[in-house]
């Protein structure tokens, strides 16, 4: 630090002192305690670069600061969002708490443009992701349904009904029974059709078969779009999706055959009213089957559509919606923990001297300093997963359906958006969990407190890595997308640019890091490619050699299920590293060092935890995976220098990171030590005390029975 | 399936599904369901070892079964002990639960032998982990002062006002301040003795030193034993400790100059009061100093002992501890995720048959096998632990502490268990939060319901990889004591069993697999002990090239943070596999086989997860590496055929599981569904319908403002 820097702190210092009114904190200068709001003012100093600069290539340009910065500001003044007992709420409180919330977000719901919706709800799931997923039920799922899978006469009736306000009608949706979960053609919810009267039969054939976690079913529903067998004729047309009313709108009593009960208490998300539905024989109008692809008639013929896939576009949006997701959160919680580093000391080399601030140990950076890497890596990575999906659906919508040519270059980029946006959900899904769990344990005792804002946010997190397809399965699915694709490469074909690196298979697979300087992009892009080549390769030979052994192409899969596993891991890394690098290169000059920095920490680090794969492609040597040890120290070094002005960039205020422990002006004990209090108030004793306590503490010794005094008498 | 075998599971499936009597469960055989209690009858029959005989070996022994067999009886019978209703308590009502179980625990405790109630602790532990942390409080850490710190006199006085039966008085331990964690010799509540009374005045000089965390203070304890500075004549002479009464015993009201607060919520454990205390000049008797090892005397005289670090023996117990909570906790998830596995089905290959169980797949068997194993090694390795650690404290009891040779050779034994103990602490704590993380996610949407268990049990069990010491603190710790090890080494000196490897660092240098059969005890021991030789080598080689450079040690040791670290980690995974292979030495010849594959498949797994350094220090060629990774798949489907006997060894009942999903029965959907009904019961609406939801969605139309009416006329 030098003189001007810690001359400037210390004044800052002295004037921030001032302002602590309270008895307690007039002596925090001393040794152990440090002065935290001086500790964080000397870490905002040193910063290298123009913060507002990096906060507007983060949003993706200066209007979209602007706009989620009104929108922060809308959120945080309104009394319904006010969050400072979030972490104390019941469940029960909680639900109620929610239906408020939403009560109060229609309002800009409905006079919004859905862009400008989806940001809003971005932030909103940052602080209250039950909140999020009560919201996206009605919205995502329910309405979402109606508008992918409706024809354009049925979805002006819903919409009629009130289905795009959550006016008169608020929607659930139907998919997974308890028993299926994963496997969606396998549901046994069925839907016969009656031709006599016109009418489906809804009925749960089993108790496996009852509908399960269906959000809002417990509290809010009046309707669900329920995914059923489709039976005509005895005929069994697999699983189509129907509207079926479940309450009535105006009581809230169920409908006749309509069972619900609440599935009660989760790990997490406890704002939202997950239920399970069983329908015993409950008859809709046949004009409730959602009919914008597969038709049934009057007299029961049935049409299916050629492309059935296409309809299967709409589930990727929850998946690249979750990629974005898990940035934001990362943001969140590496924040809170860098700043907490920022201030928190312990232990002194020197005696006698203030203790030295946590993040100055190298362990510490090295556990916290990666994760603040890879979240921007993240970020890229979602922002050109989000724009892989746009241009996706655009060319959908553009694509004339007859035009069966051109319909086959689409049904290939949505092959490719499935593959990558299932790695994409997986790993980064993953790594938001891990990066929550890590920035908690890196807070020590205090990440353990409610008020710090870990414990919560974990519980309500770690579900995106299960629903909307587990991330196991997903990453095998990813894994038979690579393999298909190695096989065709193999025959010929030229690899889109997702996996460019199959295209030069000949070249990486002697690639090597030689003499050149291994921090560097281009070493470690290559390093990447040839690593994600050589496994891929690897998937794909096995794949091959089991074919040709006589194994079935299902049964062949199922034996490299490991390698597909693996597959797809290294593929989504290499995919963040690179994307990483791309989207530097479209940095302003006074970004771009910090930006390198975090890119080549990205980059070593990951080597590092899969360096045993980087030996085997024989990239590094073993001398160089020490090199890279050793990089990454010294790049934990640097980057520790920007840690603060970085998280500051994220832009989120207090409201949204929600932490006492993580505020922008570092007085977490004030802060801390305040929240606990008002949460908390004193009570002389605890409301069990006369009854249990007093009782224990001051119980006597029973009376000791004397049993020989029964004995009869010998005498 | 052999037709045998087919046979009774069908026999048996007949006989099981009479005895489903709802309505809901008449139509269970249809596919997609299967028959689920069928399904885990036949996993039964697969049993290839006498399940018995591997409970024996697992408890130490028929007798030591048959105690904790009786105790879980015991607990299951206690009515105060149901537990059906745990997942749904508020922290309010967990914390009154918790006391009336402490109140009906005592009697056990008090009536019992001290290594049978730590038996008992830690069948209380596996389900109901506040309660064991806050009887913990009073016995471990409170009592426990006493006896390791008081004189023998204060010991008895204290024993005399109820102490060791917490009646009319309840302990707690104030070490943790707001500001200091880890570093225990930094605390800043201050003990200064006053002459003129003979009293110490206690104090708590800012709010950086409140005392933090503090378990029983905010609603139960009377006392505390107080770690505080103690200031004599002027001069510090570092944390002493101190018992301070709190609360009058009889009302419950708080001492003059004591403060006392609730600090509320936390991310687990919340039956227990953990409370913040601040202390105003609070006087106590001179006498009220514990005084075994440091004395002060009525004017003023200060004797400090010469081997003040016997008082550490006294905090690894609580290491030892959670060792062994470690493997118990893994034992109960890995069974619930097992079971459920077994029975689970989802997918088909082929159209029309039953659908697969989940742990037919081989990416499922990937995931939860190895964990399965490493519980096993787990649970070998804290026996080995507890055996060093009373072998120690028999050693310390019996040397006569002015035999100062004697005494030195104790101390080294001490400093070794230490090591070995900071090490399993850190990595069995965390590789037990990774399993019931993993554990739960393989058990998909289910695994997030409360009633599955695995939430809670989270929460619970993560603060273990942060208290009595931090997990990355304590491997930083290990890892200082392997380069000192090291260090001793090259200057002579023949390492300890514990770090055997050092004495043969020359031979494992150049050890390789070479053409020997990689799964054998022999190979495997050998690649562990080669690689931990080889990061230790490279840990103290570093330091000492530091040393030369003109580091002082303390600078050496933290720019080595990284390589000890790893060294920490390789040593313990070190210590797991040879343990693991000695004790199944001492297995009958029925268990041995299945033990085997248990050993092999955790050595290689760890291998595997660790591939790159084994081929840095070549004992394994990248086609090796390969090999074990084959090896994996094949040792996970060998194991697979017994997953199910080898958790019944275990022998935990279904009240210790408290897991719907997890149940001894395989009746996963019916137990499930009971639960969630009997725990949610129906209510007709919304207990917020008519103040949010109905006027929400019954909302009309705002009347629009014209605003073009207010206009002035411009006519």
């Amino acid at each position: 630090m030098d003189s001007k820097v810690s001359a400037r702190a210390a004044a800052l210092a002295g004037h921030l002192s001032m302002r602590n009114s309270s008895a307690e904190s007039k002596d925090t200068s001393i040794l152990g305690l440090g002065n935290p709001m001086a500790s964080m003012a000397v870490e905002r100093t040193k910063a290298s670069f123009p913060i507002r600069e990096l906060t507007y290539f983060l949003d993706g340009g200066k209007e979209m600061t602007a706009v989620k910065e009104r929108m922060m500001t809308e959120l945080e003044r309104d009394p319904v969002f006010q969050n400072v007992d979030f972490y104390d709420l019941t469940k029960e409180q909680l639900r109620e708490r929610t239906m408020s919330k939403i009560a109060r977000l229609i309002h800009y719901i409905t006079s919004e443009r859905e862009e400008i919706s989806h940001l809003r709800f971005s932030l909103v799931g940052l602080i209250d992701m039950g909140l999020l997923t009560r919201t996206g039920v009605h919205y995502a799922l329910f309405f979402g349904s109606l508008r992918g899978s409706a024809s354009p006469k049925q979805f002006s009736y819903w919409i009629s009904q009130g289905a795009a306000e959550m006016k008169g009608m608020v929607g659930c949706f139907c998919m997974t029974e308890l028993a299926h979960g994963s496997n969606v053609a396998g549901l046994e919810t069925t839907a016969t059709f009656d031709e006599r009267t016109d009418e489906f039969i809804i009925h749960t054939p089993h108790i496996g078969a009852t509908k399960w976690w269906i959000g809002g079913a417990a509290h809010t529903a009046t309707h669900t779009v329920c995914f059923a067998r489709l039976i005509v004729k005895g005929k069994d047309y697999g699983v189509k999706s129907f509207v079926v009313p479940l309450r009535d709108p105006k009581t809230y009593d169920l409908k006749p055959g309509v069972s619900i009960g609440d599935i009660g208490k989760k790990m997490g998300r406890d704002g939202i009213d997950n239920g399970w539905v069983q329908f015993s024989y409950v008859r809709i109008p046949r004009q409730f089957m959602l009919m914008k692809h597969s038709k049934v008639d009057r007299h029961g013929n049935v049409t299916q559509p050629p492309l059935e896939q296409l309809a299967y576009g709409a589930l990727v949006v929850g998946r690249v919606s979750m990629v974005a997701d898990s940035a934001q959160m990362s943001k969140r919680f590496v924040t809170i923990a860098l700043r907490y580093a920022a201030v928190r000391r312990q232990f002194t080399s020197k005696k006698g001297e203030v203790e030295t601030k946590i993040l100055d140990y190298a362990l510490h950076q090295r556990r916290l300093l990666p994760l603040l890497a890879q979240t921007f890596a993240m970020q890229f990575s979602s922002d050109e997963m989000s724009a892989m999906h746009r241009a996706l659906m655009r060319k959908i919508d553009s694509t004339d359906p007859s035009d069966l040519k051109a319909m086959a270059v689409v049904i290939e980029e949505l092959k490719e958006v499935f593959t990558t946006s299932a790695g994409l959900k997986a790993f980064t899904t993953w790594a938001c969990a891990e990066t929550i769990d890590q920035t908690r344990q890196a807070c020590g005792g205090h990440g353990y407190s409610a008020y710090s804002g870990f414990g919560q946010a974990y519980n309500d997190w770690v579900v995106q890595c299960t629903w909307e397809g587990d991330n196991n399965i997903l990453a095998l699915s990813a894994g038979r997308g690579l393999v298909q694709r190695y096989l065709d490469v193999q025959r010929g074909s030229k690899a889109p640019p997702q996996t460019e690196y199959l295209n030069k298979l000949a070249r990486l697979k002697f690639a090597q890091a030689g003499s050149r300087q291994i921090d560097s992009a281009a070493v470690l892009s290559e390093a990447w490619e040839a690593v994600a080549a050589a496994v891929v390769s690897k998937a794909g030979e096995s794949f091959i050699a089991l074919r040709k052994k006589g194994l079935s192409a299902d049964e062949a899969f199922e034996e490299t299920s490991q390698q597909r596993f693996l597959a797809a891991r290294i593929h989504t890394k290499c995919f963040l590293v690179l994307k990483f690098f791309d989207r530097i290169s479209s940095s302003g000059p006074e970004i771009k060092p910090v930006l390198t920095d975090l890119s080549y920490l990205y980059a070593m680090w990951s080597i590092e935890n899969d360096a045993g794969l980087f030996l085997q492609a024989e990239f590094f040597t073993s001398e160089q995976i020490d090199d890279i040890r050793e990089l990454c120290n010294l790049y934990c070094r640097k980057v520790r220098e920007q840690a603060v002005p970085i998280t500051d960039a994220f832009n989120l205020s207090d409201f949204f990171i929600n932490s006492a422990i993580g505020r922008y002006d570092g007085n977490v004990y004030e802060n801390y030590f305040t929240q606990v209090k008002r949460q908390n108030p004193s009570k002389p004793q605890a409301p069990y005390f006369e009854k249990v306590i007093k009782p224990f503490v001051h119980r006597v010794a029973e009376v000791e029975v004397d049993a020989e005094e029964l004995d009869e008498d010998e005498a």
